[in-house]
């Protein structure tokens, strides 16, 4: 008898990634070296705001080494444009905010690119930069975006009308009346903290110009090569098969990486400037100062329910950082305010987003993407409503949960491609019970009472979420056998160490019987795939998988169809086992994968076989019918210590559901990750400015991430409620884990001081913050 | 009123390829210089035949500057098979004789590689050759395949059982019966010459092996990148997407880079080897003695006319030369077989063809590959029955040829594919009809008896001729518009300087209304085309001419689609105009192509246009039912020096079809070189052996090429008709130019010495031959 047709799907199989990168055969663009490869490093604005009069680099240009000071003039003789062209056009947009390649006249941020010193080595680049003589008369500086909309304020931008350059709305339902007829009504202000994305391999290009060919090829750290490259076409005059964008090993995205940058085009316009090749890799420091954050949200905001806790409307006003340029449009606080309504049945809500232009980073998105805000306001408006009601946290969430019977869930609100946010599939309840029960709910009492014993102040919280992922509107991937038996698969896709190579190696390894090993693929190079778009929103698997799934099936259509005559026996009796088609029990009876492929090939003049087009390959550019919406419920057991404000997380329960999944080890990867990146800003990240937008936490002995001495074990349960959006039946789910952190950390922490009297709005709940938060409380335990 | 659409095919469009190569702005293999650049030269085997019994490399090995002294065991480490695998397997080869890498154990062709020198510069590398100990025991050589085939000839490789590698028929009807009924019979024998490709740029190869990711690149000046690639990734045991060969701009191909030579690999291997890329540029010297050539055919033939000159049978046997070694099969001599039919109807045939393994180098097509050999005989043996039956040489064939009405033509014999052998179209009556009349055919005798007042010997010759082009079994070519407007055209066929970039851009231009020189073609890059054959058998005007036709079909037909409905407007009432879409009559109306291609490439969340998939790109692998036939009729004057035995060519007339013309000035360039080159096949190009197998013609002092001063003005009239066979109507020319010259001058120049009773049956009729044969037919004019 055959084997039953091996199975690689739902398998935590090793990541194939991970070979090489701990062999050190890792390729980082920092590994790219050319010959005649140059260097550069930028002079960056000191002041956060200011107008720039005058550059002087005769001194830094006579250094010897030096191959030039390339100011915003020097770069524009070769660009087509002036500003970098706005990625997401949005229509809540009401002016161009669009950054230039290095500051022109004014300078918007400290850190904003302002001249490009190219050399031979970095350390002559960065000698260099101390020669440049820059003359800047400041301005006055935007840093709080609520103060920014005042009337009086300063612009943030002398280009700029004003500093509200983006205003738009979420509402549906009248919420007014809502209110007027609810039992209970809390209100709230909440203060959400500007953090970076800090992934551990900083941003990088290296870009080489052949002039001959006028064929400019750029190695860049980024999530988003295809669109890396429509920029590139597009400010540089070039025409598409002239650029080619190759996003190498990246150690780690998450946010920052997704948005194309000024160092971008300004090292690539430098290689086609001084005719060599041209390296930057962005130090730390530049990290911390130049490269986009997010997170700076205020909301005021309140929620009424009826006498039995359920929500009836919530409303207020979102105050959202912009940052000082717009490379992302308006999606971010968006995501915040669409994302608020989580796993909830709410009938009524509005909220006004204003976008407050400051002499900051621009606010592009982290990982979660605006979407943790959102969670943290409705979670915490849940947790006043519980207390005012009397209800369990957990109670008034399951009398608010949308139940599996009203699946697929149409909210009244869309998605940015205009369709209706719909909630695929999921048994949101079943979900919180199961989390209740794993972590031990309703013994926390007991536990909490035997720790008081001990002189230990223990807490319980709880969050629910949903995420919208696998964002449209496609993904592209090919599947390609050759000659060699051996599969390829190229996609738009990209990979920073999430698993996608591996992820996509199992779905095709399951359509084509192959092992995993076997199967090569090709991410985040824009010549091996045309199309693309990358890695964001929690898509991949969804959207580059669904692909590779379709275009395998097509080629091994194919091969049954080819091994169909040459075997002499029925499709239906073949199977496709270790790269071979063979009838089916009858091992050694058919032909290898590579055979087909090379009848199909074709040698000159000779016939391929009957019917069958050329090529054992397909391509598929999958189109997600709509987001799919993954969930969970994260429970957090927290000890506090009320004398040092510190917070020790003892116990965190997740219960997840991002529909099949494709390698449970690796989704469970991201939950922790996403777990412990959500930890650390509810706890310890955060980006501080003084008053002037000098920016204070550059290091990482100010600017604190949750290191393993902090993080907790995480148990981690799997419900899988396939989406019905997609053959494979997945969902999104690398950003999930951030989401409902923030918000089930303050509700444990909030619930473990609650005899202090102490209420959690604000994050990141440092020992500092929480420790003015118990004194201000009076600071006296029962 | 709007203009019409412009039309760009049927076009003398100027040649996009020219601008950059009269700038100097070419990049060929040799101007690929990398880092780290070594070069390579080969040791080649001096004798024709022997035993490698030792390779001394110790001194060549410690001179300095030398990385490496590689023989065959060297490179065999790397390599996953012995031999070079055959590109065109055929069931009439009786055993394997596929060449090795470097010489094994016994060398069978004088420039035979033996070792590679891998050294700093080339000079070094060719001090090193000299430093080598080569021990060779020398076995007797097979030269004359003739003899070969004798029981006691000697073998010519200790491997094979016997010389006779191959041995097939082509053969229809009852010819013996034909030839028993036959009014008139004529006998001859034909010996032709071994000649070869002789392009302006010798082969060359550079590889570069990037350790880290195992990627080979390879630069090859190669008609044929994705067969090179194919017999790479075989041999060197790599996958498909670790190869790529690029086959840069090439300096002419003719044949002899249609085959995969063993240097290809080894330069290959050695970039494997060595750790460094590696260059390798045949000097003129190995282009004599190393590349393939082709030619020596022996035919022993006889005809068979009735009372009215209408061909009854024809009969014999071709023993071909096949050299030491088979990269390409039978399709050689078995296109001789074939072609011999040409336009005419030959109701009996039986042409029995055996190949005979020679100490020669090994045997593949040059242009025309094998062909003029085929109509070079037929038009002999009519010349012999028009004298036979005293008819007018233009008469009797005009008798033999199929007429209009008898299209499509279906002969008894099958093309290599299986398929029957039918002639598509063409009006071969009027063709030849045309010819006459513009060469003057019925004024001649009048010039030729006022030239013989003067002293000059005229003589006028014709031939007829249908060449099978466009083979496939298929040819790939995409073309993609991106954001920037530019159209860019990737194909697996490329160019050699016949124009394959501008015959695509025409194509395309014409079909979405953009100018060529707006069109980018990508060809000769594995990377750019996933599949592909390349150029042979004069086939890329309509395999890839035709696909690149249907990509833009496709692409036009969603330029449609999106712009009817941003304009509002019916596809039927829009025109695409100077890369724009918009209203007929309505110039302005529109959006660039450019903005089209924009709205499909995807903005992250954004939808698509309505029901359009992504992409503004079409792929096409045209797949051609059968060959395309073209035909042509060539006229020719000339003068004979029957003191000397030179030969002048005073008028040279072609009619020639090839269906629809894309550019009627390309397809005369090709006309031209062609005709020029089958002159030199004529007249002067001879390939020498001595016995032993030692070639004697190595420079072009001793190896005559036609030149400008001997090449005449040549007339060109074309008749225009359309293949059935695909939609463009195209037919191939590149080849047809000199499959009919050698027959057309050979009869011209027996015409001119038919008093002195001379007979030309062998080529080249150089002059020292002209001047024997006149000698042995007494000299004396009448």
């Amino acid at each position: 008898m055959s084997a039953p047709a091996c199975t690689w799907l739902g398998r935590s199989v090793p990541r194939l990634e991970d070979g090489p990168l701990l062999r050190g055969l890792g390729r980082f663009v920092d590994d790219i070296r050319l010959p005649g490869l140059l260097h550069g490093a930028f002079l960056r604005s000191p002041h956060a705001h200011g107008r720039l009069t005058a550059i002087d680099a005769a001194a830094a240009e006579a250094l010897p080494g030096v191959h030039g000071v390339l100011t915003y003039g020097d770069l524009r003789r070769v660009l087509t444009c002036d500003r970098i062209p706005l990625a997401m056009p949005a229509g809540a947009i009401r002016f161009d905010v669009d950054p230039f390649v290095l500051a022109r006249d004014e300078v918007c941020h400290v850190g904003e690119p302002v001249a490009l010193v190219v050399a031979e080595s970095r350390a002559v680049a960065e000698d260099a930069l101390a020669l440049i003589g820059l003359e800047i008369e400041p301005l006055p500086a935007v840093v709080d975006p609520r103060a920014g909309l005042a009337p009086d304020a300063p612009r943030a931008r002398l280009d700029c009308p004003d500093n509200r350059v983006a205003a738009t709305e979420a509402a549906y339902g009248d919420v007014d009346r809502a209110f007027a007829g609810a039992a209970h009504v809390v209100r709230e202000a909440f203060n959400l903290h500007k953090g970076g994305g800090h992934s551990i391999e900083p941003r990088g290009v290296v870009a080489r110009f052949d002039q001959a060919e006028r064929l400019l090829t750029v190695w860049d750290s980024t999530q988003m090569p295809h669109q890396a490259k429509r920029a590139l076409v597009r400010t540089l005059g070039l025409a598409e098969h002239q650029v080619r964008v190759v996003a190498p090993d990246v150690g780690g995205g998450f946010g920052p990486k997704f948005v194309f940058h000024p160092e971008e085009l300004a090292v690539a316009a430098a290689a086609m400037i001084v005719g060599r090749p041209v390296k930057w890799i962005e130090d730390r420091l530049e990290s911390f100062t130049a490269t986009v954050q997010e997170r700076d949200q205020h909301w005021t905001i309140e929620a009424a329910c009826d006498a039995e806790g359920r929500l009836l409307g919530i409303r207020g006003d979102l105050v959202h950082d912009h940052g000082a340029y717009t490379p992302y449009g308006v999606a971010l606080p968006y995501n915040s305010a669409t994302n608020l309504l989580g796993p909830y049945r709410l009938p009524a809500y509005r909220l006004a987003i204003s976008l407050c232009l400051t002499n900051l980073v621009p606010a592009t998105p982290t990982r979660g993407a605006g979407r943790p805000q959102g969670t943290y306001v409705m979670e915490r408006l849940l947790d006043r409503l519980a207390e005012r009601t009397g209800l369990d946290r957990a109670e008034i969430r399951r009398r608010n949960l949308i139940t599996p019977d009203q699946m697929p869930y149409r909210t009244p609100l869309r998605t940015r491609d205009g369709k209706a946010m719909t909630y695929d599939s999921g048994d949101y309840v079943e979900c919180q019970r199961r989390a209740l029960a794993l972590a031990g709910w309703d013994g926390f009492e007991a536990r909490r009472a035997a720790a008081r014993r001990e002189g230990r102040w223990l807490g319980i919280g709880l969050a629910n979420y949903v995420e919208g992922s696998g964002r449209g509107p496609f993904e592209s991937a090919a599947v390609r056998v050759g000659p060699s038996g051996t599969v390829v698969v190229t996609t738009g896709a990209t990979a920073q160490g999430q698993g996608t190579v591996t992820m996509l190696a199992q779905v095709v390894a399951e359509v084509l019987g192959i092992a995993p090993e076997r199967i090569a693929v090709v991410a985040g190079d824009t010549n091996a795939s045309a199309l693309g778009l990358g890695a964001f929103a929690s898509r991949q698997a969804v959207t580059a998988g669904n692909a590779a799934h379709a275009a395998a099936l097509a080629v091994r259509a194919k091969i049954l169809q080819v091994a169909s005559a040459w075997l002499e026996a029925s499709p239906a009796d073949l199977e496709l086992v270790d790269g071979r088609v063979q009838v089916k029990g009858v091992p050694g009876s058919g032909r290898a994968l590579g055979e087909v492929a090379d009848a199909l090939a074709g040698a000159p003049g000779l016939a391929l076989p009957a019917g069958v087009a050329p090529g054992l390959a397909a391509g598929v550019d999958f189109e997600p019918e709509g987001l799919t919406y993954c969930n969970g419920t994260h429970v957090v057991e927290a000890e506090v210590d009320p004398d040092t404000g510190t917070v020790a997380i003892t116990r965190y329960t997740v219960v997840h559901d991002c529909g099949r999944l494709i390698n449970p080890m690796m989704v469970e990867g991201q939950i922790v990750g996403g777990v412990v990146h959500g930890i650390g800003s509810a706890l310890y990240e955060r980006m501080l400015y003084a008053e002037d937008g000098q920016p204070q936490t550059g290091t990482y002995a100010d600017y604190l991430l949750p290191t393993a001495d902090v993080a907790p074990r995480i148990a981690i349960h799997h419900m899988e409620s396939p989406s019905p959006l997609n053959p494979l039946g997945v969902k999104g789910a690398g950003e999930s884990g951030t989401i409902a952190a923030p918000a089930a950390v303050a509700s444990a922490v909030e619930d473990a001081l609650r005899p202090f009297g102490v209420r959690v709005a604000d994050l990141p709940i440092t020992a500092a913050r929480l420790h003015g938060l118990l004194a201000a409380a009076g600071g006296a335990a029962p």
